[in-house]
């Protein structure tokens, strides 16, 4: 039965399911799916365009209409295999009351929670009225994604958003928030929770507004020593998996701690995830050895590599493939798509690893 | 015998070595030896009285009875088991010609390098000549220092120095450097080899001058693809110790290739190093079973957990002690000191570590 709160478009298992949840799965198609983490972006003069026409991009996010059509334009133009909903980690503190600015290469920027005390001031009971432009937008994308392509919907990890918002945008060291965790780990621990129970209501609104999976991203999980990482970064991934399992038990949910090193197996053993994306500094040989036997592996192209193009761009995509084409396995960047990306490299990539076989 | 040009002071081999020095050839002690990377530093009211002084950062490196004041002040008030030389990794792209200036809260500025044809106006043939007060900063602490206390050069490694010479300084993301690597990689390993070779001559003249061990700091490997990371990491710290060998082959390296996960064990296997600088991201366990069979480890105590002391300090040192302390091992921080570390927890750090038993 397919309804609009259903995690995926066909019935479980079936092969009406888009490829990508069929390998988040377990299964091993005659090719990997792929997409590319922000494929929806500045690269595309497309993308400038309704960025302009939004004012500024935060506008841009709480715009169904406007989100939606530059979510569908690298789906349009690349053929990808999966959408990936338009929208931003930032924008839980958003909802919770510390406004967020976009600064055009300045990155984002908001008031700094002064201390675990200011926590107290946040404001979880808006959430859903805040962000219901977001699940208006993965409805609109329900409806107008082609039925073979899966429509992705994510959130920040609770450690990765907490440092954003301790340290008020992005911080080259994450010192203010590294302290926190070693001599406030408890007051941490009150953001972390409620970033864990935020991000749960946030993903089952987009799951039950028509998302087929969902990614968590963990960009600054690999900032955690080694003596934090199971508390700040493990523990709240898998409480977010389990809050999403219990509603929705099939759902796939790709977990993504970036340069997390060795320390991707634990990620991988202790959260659940049905698939880990890997970034560009992990070894290939290592990931399909220790990594894919327990789960489906998403990445790890490195963007520059795809700035490059050319020769290089292809003897790296081959490589990836080979090594991890024959088990379950997403291809993707192994972290964001850069600004300065030609788009016909993206075109070139893409029909590289559709007509690869297994 | 003992000669001025001899690796160690002692015999090789001996009890007359000092306890860095026999840990770093494989022994382990009744108790690691301690030092702490940065321990020359802003933390220190009589470094900031040197460092005023002195007038400017650079100044400091270069006047050789300032420099071997500030190196000798952690020894006199901490009694560390090992004196870190006192200069930076950017004195070879200074000696290079590629003038570098250290502003207070801002870091390094040096002129970026446009592209790989810049490397050949870089002057090699002025290192020692500019590096003289270096040596001569050496030669004063190695009749300063107490037997027992090993002297530590250092150099940084050939794709972290490339970093800051093409950026022109620190970098949030390394964009440009890591743009080299795919689009140029033949013009980023002249630069490298440069570096390997003035590393090389710059670490050998330490050696000559009286260090007793050199570390080999790659504070930014861990940005580096897998696909780079063979050539621009490991083979340059393979040269270097090859280099180094050729000259003193009982001489100890210890490469500290930060944040590096998995690959810490690529590291050590491929170049040869004696010892391995771990982060503080560095699982123990898995430090303990994979690296320690294989080498010397050093660390990786939070430097922000040293900064709040303490309980937390006091149980984190206990688990680093009880889990690393039974095999070859050197205790150290996971990276740098940092200013706002109050001394008193340093002088609590350095007694725990040395009452402890193994």
């Amino acid at each position: 039965m397919q309804t609009e709160s259903s995690p995926s478009r066909g019935s479980a298992g079936t092969k009406s399911e888009p490829l990508l949840i069929r390998v988040l799965k377990g299964e091993t198609g005659p090719r990997p799916p792929v997409w590319l983490m922000r494929q929806a972006g500045r690269y595309l003069p497309e993308y400038r365009q309704v960025r302009a026409r939004a004012g500024s991009f935060m506008r841009l996010c709480y715009t169904p209409e406007l989100a939606a059509e530059v979510t569908l334009q690298p789906i349009r133009r690349f053929g990808f295999d999966a959408a990936i909903l338009f929208a931003d980690i930032l924008l839980i503190p958003d909802a919770l009351g510390q406004t967020v600015e976009v600064r055009e290469g300045q990155g984002p920027v908001l008031p700094p929670l002064a201390d675990a005390g200011a926590v107290a001031g946040l404001r979880p009971d808006r959430l859903h009225e805040h962000l219901a432009p977001v699940y208006e937008t993965v409805r609109i994308l329900r409806r107008e994604l082609p039925a073979e392509v899966a429509l992705i919907g994510f959130a920040g990890a609770p450690w990765t958003v907490a440092t954003y918002m301790i340290e008020g945008g992005t911080s080259a060291d994450h010192a203010t928030a590294l302290r926190w965790a070693v001599e406030d780990p408890d007051g941490l621990q009150r953001l972390i929770d409620l970033l864990v129970a935020s991000s749960i209501e946030y993903l089952l609104a987009q799951v039950r507004a028509g998302a087929d999976a969902v990614q968590i991203f963990d960009t600054w999980a690999g900032r955690l020593p080694a003596s934090a990482f199971a508390r700040f970064c493990l523990a709240p991934a898998a409480a977010i998996v389990a809050g999403l399992r219990a509603e929705y038990p099939d759902l796939p949910v790709i977990g993504f701690p970036r340069g997390v090193g060795e320390r991707y197996r634990d990620y991988v053993v202790e959260t659940g995830v049905a698939g880990i994306s890997i970034d560009p500094t992990v070894d290939l040989d290592w990931a399909r050895d220790g990594l894919q036997p327990l789960v489906a592996v998403q990445g790890n192209l490195d963007p520059q590599v795809l700035v490059a193009g050319g020769d290089g761009m292809r003897a790296a995509t081959c490589r990836i493939l080979d090594t991890l084409g024959h088990g379950p396995f997403v291809f993707n960047l192994g972290h964001g798509i850069v600004p300065q990306t030609p788009p016909d490299h993206v075109g070139e990539l893409v029909r590289l690893v559709q007509g690869w076989r297994a």
